[in-house]
């Protein structure tokens, strides 16, 4: 490399990048790719570099574990967690990949014989309504999906959806950053639940707008407390900041909260009288451990239950996706939000965006079709599906509620148990000398603790400071994904407890 | 609708997003697109509408045409042009959407009825290498297949290519907004053809960076003019604006220009001389018409064939697609981009930005997979892969080299003929009463020129304002996609006739 400055480094490139912060794949997430590499191939321990794989310094020995145990991030079919995709989504999109299948006379007869007929039938439907999986669609999303989405919502919640005012996207990430970058100008402010999921922070310190934190009630299961919410407002409006928008994730991520229908109400009734558009993340919305007790309400349709001069002008994005949920498809990249009450004159200059980043995924529109429309009861398909979905709902309650009683048998550590989404956010009582070790590691004690329980279990939980936490709390996060619970379980006792043994006072 | 003021108003939300603008889907489009479904369903014309789909108003009468001719967008598999998917690709594709195909015993003997062996080889190597395509990818894209990539790229120029350094992407586009959003602060310089993808344009738009025009010489076949390029440099140095980037498309869209191994050297030349960093799309490499002639050469290969204090400085971004090509798989998204010389400190920054996202459709990165290693030659899949391809680059020549002659042969035309991509850019001689016209009618003069040719014909093109354009010329865009274009060019002749005639002095 020559001496002469590079055009970009540090102080030339946007400065808005470097307050970018992102837990969720970080230094953790390194760190365990690094394992996971190093136990497939035993031999780079030895530091023989190829040039294509970072190697682990030549000091490294055996790792003490057998393998990695992904619970940082909520990617049901990886490898390791190996759930298992939906056979009904992949026969389809198996044949929409190649029509011939269902097209040409040889090959009809032979395919007929594995794939279930009503299965064939959508693909065809599909397929006449799509083209080719490999043309752009329109940038809004195939207009035949976003009606049987429009559908799907009208079904849930009892009130009319306009297929226009529903846009499918490259999951719920890309749309939450396109709403966003949309609705905010520089400097305002966008309320976000405490903890969070750290895409809603990344984005604010991209556009340079300030996010205002409303701290999640953890002694009474993370509820949302409308007290904090209020002072959290009138904080801004002292301090010069407009509330523009408020983030609500529900069922939470982290913390597996389900609102109830006061507190939405409540939350409404803010947005209407403080002019703040409402942004709900409802991606978790079908992963509900117990919906008889705490069933899953959508702010749409809690908008428009209350009296009209509210339910016609309170401004909703709500944002789904089929990264979770029980298709579990995070890598197809597909979702969907639906815009509520927004002016035609934003919503031409949502299309406008849109129409820039050309179109979805079209795999993901698919898989946005098929979890707004399953396969109905008494069709070809039903039972399989239903025994599938059943086998993962059943899976991630019962680990979640086995995971919650370990964690609550542990010395120095309390867990709200979920009552949805995909994880648990348990609290470690962090000792002192802990937290004066970590500084002198110049990392957050929750960090050092995720670190330590990598290097030792191979076990991958996120720090609870990547999502934000009460200061002087500290948290990890992990997903009940993992089918070897009681592996799970087992290691991190083991290291849990050698951890508060060592820095014990 | 209440009346209270909506939170989201044009005076509220994001100021910069007023000034996007992206042509290739607008206005334009939004009528084809109205065109199209009223031809589909005949009784839309009577205004009975239904909730969902847009009517055009009462008065509309029966069409001129028959079926709207898409030659506004490159997306050669749409309905109506029908580009062919590669049966390859979506052979491969269809087995790693439902691997029970190749896994179950039952299901094995069938398939290997349908589908070659070394197709079903493929597919269960690249199962082994990503595992299931509904998991999250590495931020960066699967490793294996960036490796291939590097050597995709090695082989392609001659010099190495690191997998570290190579991103997969959602297409090029997400690429180019990516490292645009980091490499540029508000108010940097960015050196842009015109014409040019507006891509560009309104990304720049948005991060209220400045667009530093230079114009490709029409006169001389759309190349670059160095002077020019000498000129706008100086120009914005005299101005204060920093000169952070250079684009350049190559091939060109729209001009279809392919780029001399000269002109070349001169540019980086001046991107080593200033400081520039060079972000080089080149989605078209591959549709070239006359390679002997007119070759494609990548930066990366230039930049490294020049002196070492050059090639190991000058930092490139290179930009690559299925879009486009002989796939043509826009749908997928999917596409890469590799950083040269791009110091480690920002790569750090990339690497965290790209993981905010997640990952790239997984659907789209097999798609790079096949693009960068096809099947050999000898191998059971080749000649029909060969076939395929070798029709659809002499479908895109042939129709191209047709189109140019015969806009060359109308009176108030003309057309350089494409050295490749899948566009062609002619200019209209506009008459003095057109522009009188459209000044009538608050439309730029090309603008009425292609809505008057859908309404005419239902050919659909962009305005060359779209793209940008020497000031006082007209142009449109017109891709070389449709299969009929003898009625193309029939209906087009017909309607620019007309048109000169209506205006003529």
């Amino acid at each position: 490399m020559s001496s002469r400055t590079p055009a970009l480094n540090l102080k030339t490139i946007n400065p808005l990048i470097l307050d970018v912060h992102y837990a969720v794949r970080g230094e953790l997430a390194i760190k365990a790719d690094k394992y996971t590499q190093q136990l497939a191939n035993p031999q780079l321990k030895s530091g023989s570099n190829t040039n294509n794989v970072e190697t682990l310094n030549n000091e490294v020995e055996e790792l003490p574990f057998k393998h990695v145990v992904t619970a940082n991030i909520g990617n049901p079919q990886q490898k390791g967690l190996n759930q298992k995709p939906l056979t009904y989504w992949r026969q389809i999109i198996s044949l929409l990949e190649y029509p011939q299948l269902f097209q040409d006379s040889d090959k009809k007869e032979l395919i007929s014989k594995i794939y279930p007929s009503d299965v064939i039938e959508r693909a065809k439907t599909l397929y006449e309504e799509i083209g080719s999986v490999g043309a752009y669609t329109h940038s809004k999303g195939v207009l035949a999906i976003r009606k049987r989405v429009a559908k799907f919502i009208e079904e849930r919640d009892g009130y009319p959806a306009d297929p226009e005012s529903i846009y499918l996207t490259a999951g719920a990430s890309a749309g939450v950053s396109s709403i966003l970058s949309i609705a905010l100008q520089e400097g305002d402010g966008c309320l976000i639940p405490i903890p969070q999921y750290p895409l809603y922070t990344a984005t604010l310190a991209y556009l340079n707008a300030k996010p205002l934190p409303y701290y999640l009630s953890e002694s009474q299961d993370w509820s949302m407390d409308h007290e904090t919410l209020l002072k959290a407002v009138s904080e801004a409006k002292k301090n010069g900041t407009p509330v523009k928008a408020l983030v609500i994730i529900n069922p939470g991520n982290p913390t597996g909260a389900c609102l109830s229908k006061e507190a939405m109400e409540q939350v409404i009734q803010l947005c209407y009288e403080e002019g703040i558009v409402l942004m709900a993340d409802e991606v978790y919305q079908t992963n509900i451990y117990d919906p008889s007790h705490r069933p899953f309400h959508s702010f749409k349709k809690i908008l428009k239950s209350m009296p009209e001069n509210i339910s016609n002008s309170v401004e909703l994005v709500s944002f789904h996706s089929i990264s979770k949920g029980v298709s579990g498809e995070c890598g197809r990249r597909g979702g969907y939000y639906e815009c509520v009450n927004i002016s035609n004159e934003v919503m031409e200059q949502v299309y406008k965006m849109a129409s820039v980043t050309l179109c979805p995924p079209v795999s993901g529109q698919i898989g946005v079709d098929l979890m707004v429309s399953p396969p109905v009861k008494g069709s070809e398909s039903y039972e399989l599906w239903k025994k599938e979905t059943d086998l993962i709902h059943n899976n991630l309650k019962e680990r979640s509620y086995l995971m919650a009683e370990h964690f609550n048998k542990l010395n120095g550590i309390s867990c709200n148990p979920a009552e949805g989404a995909m994880y648990l956010f348990p609290k470690i009582d962090m000792p002192k000398k802990a937290i004066e070790e970590a500084k002198k590691r110049g990392k957050e004690p929750d960090v050092m603790y995720a670190l330590d329980l990598l290097d030792a279990t191979g076990i991958c939980a996120v720090a609870g400071s990547g999502f934000g936490q009460e200061p002087g709390t500290y948290h990890i996060r992990v997903t009940a994904l993992c089918p070897e619970t009681k592996e799970f379980i087992g290691g991190f006792e083991k290291f849990h407890n050698e951890f508060m043994e060592k820095y014990k006072d």
